[in-house]
């Protein structure tokens, strides 16, 4: 069922699900297998190791569970910790909100440090409690990454630093769900004890793998978490692991395939080359958001994102309007704003498999729209700041000098 | 990554997951969409309404969980029940058994009712349970309909009069995991309080579509279930589906459009065509294995399964080197004994998306192992006897007359 | 064997072979059939009946040949003439060349008229050597509709009343590869006896098959006509045709339900509406390339492509190297320019399954690229002049209104 | 549009259009290419080298004509010889007899060697005629390696060993469309001139490629050749190949991508195992027709083909009807008898990417046809008959070893 077609692709730049290479689509169309034969078990253990290249990390242990980022989520917390624990979480934004409303309802004592939307994590904040937790009390930190929401990179590095300084043996709990694969994220460098992300981020598969990889502390940890949790238990995966079988269930074979041939592609590409990437997408967005005269939702550089960037409009503007537009009138599907910021913002993904003509291409239509619903934008502006700072910047594509 | 190529089709007769139609495939090999835009609520809202028609209901509330089957049952264990609470559940084979140890882990008060791998629930002593709990102590009777490691369907007819006979509250729970869309599964008219499948068995997906429909009786209980839950919680579907948006969070765009597809075969096909198709494969299994002189592990008539049938083999043959054998020389996937009867058992699957000559070469490549592995089979024993059986009983193809 | 893979997708501009819409692509993901069973026929007579109504015909007979368009070509030549036989053929680029090469190797008299790379066929001169053949020597007139060398678009109605003015009994035969089903073509009206396209272009096909539609008096033309052909011979398919089963050798299954998803495609966003989108596409195209200053290859604006727009480009420019660097640096796929024109124009083509934001994404790599070689664009400008246009032109798409 | 749904896989077993493998479809399924960027000459010239190892020849030239077998012809013929001129062929089944008509269509005069259908080509008549033909006035000698019709294979070494005994120099133009990567064929060791194939064949691959391979005395041939030819003509395609650019017009970039993965599982299996696994299926079903009590339409062991066997049914059976009821009973796609041999005989292909267990499955559907037919076939007994071969003959799979 195609409800809805309209002539020519659709130009889809929500922050997530995002837009898939052909390749992985073609490697995702086929038949069912027996997991169990030996393929399967075979082309997992390539899959184990590579992801932990994305990662970063060479000791962490990856799951690949059949489940969302939500799930995801829970799966690092419930092995982790115990009902009653104590957890630092911030809240910069609606998923970090949602976040935070799961550890809730998972019964963990959230200390909930609340930023400004459109801010980054206070970290300053985070080190006056650690500071004053000689006795430990703080099981984890929680943070994202990159808050989808709002546009907002926090500073892992930092967090480690705080940590570290003060010889504080909480857990740090990543969700790198809107970074990993687009923003440099360094598990191992960074001290990360559980990262999470999922499948239909920038890793650009179909949405239903949750990612998570645990640091051999945060396996330590999973001995004694008293949280319940069966489908979620990494205790099943890891004795799967170790029967050479990997899969306490069902998985699903077609993200295998496409996993495999997503990773071909990261790895053909190069992890530096997509953070750089990335980093021309976001340069070339935010160039053209300022061209428009219109702000960004992310207050300060530091934390610009270079997977998604929150666009405020003027207050007479009703950014849901934009949205709509965007996908009735020209095929674009934009991010709406959520919660506190909807209305306000609209959002452009520029994660995953894009590259810069498909950017300029949305660029273009969203000035087109502004101007739909009586915004006073120059035309072409946005795209003149985005491509004179592409022009300078694009390198040939290395497969094809 | 194509491992292990063979010339020509894999014959995939696992259990699960099974055989997808081409117009599924096809359904799926595309790009990501947002699933915030309009397109998507108004295809979810199709599936809902014929998700109920698969399961026989006109009441039940259907959540498409991004899960496996495993996480379906803990998504309806988890919403209906609190720790503590006394079900009487039923073991007869593998998979009940993981079901069992879910519900053990998750802390519920687990009276199991064990029979021997091969025979189905003993309903004798459900009803001296039932009769003797006045105090109705017991809150959930949770029974597979169909045994995948053995080949076992259970009468949950009979479940649901023993219930009404001493109008007892208890919730009816079912893995209807290897025969919803498959074997005749009446919802509404057994009064099951919650019903779960698996995408990837007879409605003949892949992997990823938790199935969990719930009786107003199972949705109630929602609401004062104690079990800590959250990525599983049918409270952030029934929000969604009051905003008319119906995903708490990313669902997978590709399964929604299979689905939409496979939905769209079931009913041009028809769910009781597909019924009568199913017992067809599986009286034509039982015809050959009764030829090869071998034993079906189900024990009596009573309890065969029209989905898939476990084998016995001689005790000088390993099942296992069968199973091997099959796909290292035939390209045929066949079902391993598992647990207790690992060695003793293979088996075959026929269900989903699967037909009668299909059926015949798999048949005939069984016979081939048979006497690979040094079993005195009578070549082409299986094939006659099943043939027999359906040149006289296949119907001509509707669509073709 | 995917050489020369780059991140997101390739800008495709070239004037053929064009954009695939992802549901003819999947439509075409499957596995042969049997072309003698009943399913293709019955297919095949729906084919040949939308077929017409593309080329706006209710008394032509098409033929969908396994070939190119220039097989297209020899079948509609071959079936119609004989060896000897005079035609006046128009020679306006370097399609028109390449045809007029295959008449001359073919053995007609082929009366060139020729004309400035550019500019479009010599219509009064054609009316000269109509008016002063009384004698009915010339017994057909090849015209292309629109040359894809030069984005000039013939005025075939003229034609057509030059023809009746002086009663002239001539073949009317028109290469419409670059023209059907993207701008308006009347076969009956403009009394075409030979129309011509290939499935590569405005129907956005893989390419193989070659559409060729005769009328009543081409038909007749066929049972007399002299020249040798057998793999082309219409004589072949009219008996087929009368037997039900319509194919003489084996077609492409694939093509076959590929053109079936294109025809439903067509016909869901209306023939009308797929002009207008065309219109819109050209003029914008034709906005930028003032905008930034340069010259469109088309002399005068009567003639301008809907289809194709070549760009001049200043002689100190190689246009040559304008198409690789789009390859190489921007994955962006542009027209050569070819023969008389080579290195010093390149072609955008904006036909077949394309919107607006993809054609202001290639707009914009357009302008980068102009300055990357050494032309002093201003950035933005083509864009802005594109969108000033477009914004006010663009309907809301009506499946999504 | 999917008429005539129905549950399951397709069988098909008619001699072409064959079975693509998976690997395949999902290579195909695709966006078109510019096929002038640098990545289409670069994946053409592996294509070309690969191809010339499937004919066995080193000196050949392939030309890959975006046409079917029946063009392919057309090419072989007209770029080697001229009206009039005299040539010997070979009238064994409907395909020899449909050549035949093309080559007296194509106004060669043809010198007609008929055979008994169900007989090969009689080679004694052949060294008749060479042997007094010392004026060498025969050009050509035309002759079918397999007639798919009746599922016949001649002896092409024989035919090179009379030219040379008699130091003839008439070329030796192959029509191996149902043999050449199925059969072993060896051009440069039996001297063949031009040899034929299409892609839908052995290659499994769709309608759409034929495949023309030239001797180096063939190709001096066509620079004398007078036959008229435009698209068939070699000369453009030698001319592109001398540029580097290969494609005289547009090839279609789905079939090239599908022959490119195609070539890449025929050298992953190997040729001669392909051969092997060819032997096998065609004695396995050979030995099924015995075991029926039924006539192989071949008259001797010498002819018996492997990838083709027809099947004489008894005068009181219409085969039309097996052929009918294969398809609307059990999905099951046969071969219907042509012409002289229709009703008479059905026919099974058992070429291209097939396997043992589907081909079993395909018997036990035929013994079904037979007994709904009212032939009295003993059910299993074809099944038993070649599974006793194939169980003592099939090797591992060697990927799987």
């Amino acid at each position: 069922m195609d409800y809805f077609n309209a002539p020519g692709k659709n130009h889809l730049f929500v922050p997530g699900p995002v837009n898939i290479p052909d390749q992985v689509i073609r490697a995702m169309a086929r038949n069912n297998e027996d997991y169990r034969s030996p393929a399967i078990p075979a082309m997992t253990k390539t899959l184990l190791e590579d992801v932990k290249k994305i990662f970063k990390t060479t000791t962490g242990t990856p799951f690949l569970i059949p489940t969302t980022g939500t799930g995801a989520w829970e799966s690092g917390l419930t092995n982790t910790l115990s009902p009653g624990d104590r957890i630092v979480s911030f809240l910069i934004g609606q998923f970090s909100l949602l976040w935070i409303d799961q550890q809730q309802r998972l019964k963990f004592n959230v200390d909930v440090v609340e930023s400004e939307w459109g801010e980054g994590a206070k970290l300053d904040v985070l080190e006056s409690k650690i500071a004053s937790d000689s006795a430990h009390t703080i099981k984890a930190i929680c943070i994202v990454h990159n808050e989808t929401a709002t546009g907002v990179t926090n500073n892992l590095a930092k967090v480690r630093q705080i940590l570290d300084s003060y010889r504080h043996p909480a857990l740090f709990i990543v969700d790198g769900v809107s970074s990993i694969c687009a923003l440099d994220f360094r598990m191992d460098e960074w001290g990360v004890d559980v990262a999470i992300t999922g499948s239909q981020k920038a890793l650009s598969l179909p949405t239903g793998i949750g990612f998570v990889v645990a640091s051999p502390k945060a396996i330590e940890a999973s001995k004694t978490a008293k949280s319940l949790r069966v489908f979620f238990d990494w205790k099943d995966y890891l004795k799967f692991y170790q029967l050479g079988t990997y899969w306490p269930y069902t998985p699903s074979i077609h993200l295998l395939y496409g996993l495999r041939a997503a990773l071909d592609l990261v790895f053909e590409e190069g992890l530096e080359n997509i953070f750089a990437r990335h980093n021309r997408l976001g340069t070339a967005t935010r160039l053209a958001v300022e061209a428009w005269g219109l702000k960004n939702c992310t207050q300060k550089e530091e934390w610009y994102s270079d997977t998604v960037t929150a666009v405020v409009v003027p207050s007479y503007i009703d950014s849901t309007e934009i949205v709509r537009r965007a996908w009735k009138r020209y095929n674009l599907s934009l991010g709406l704003g959520l919660n506190k910021v909807a209305g306000k913002v609209f959002r452009i993904g520029h994660l995953g498999n894009l590259n810069e003509l498909q950017l300029l291409g949305c660029l273009a239509g969203v000035e087109m729209i502004l101007k739909d619903v009586g915004y006073p934008v120059k035309l072409g502006s946005g795209v003149a700041a985005a491509s004179a700072y592409l022009q300078n910047n694009i390198p040939m594509i290395p497969s094809r000098i």
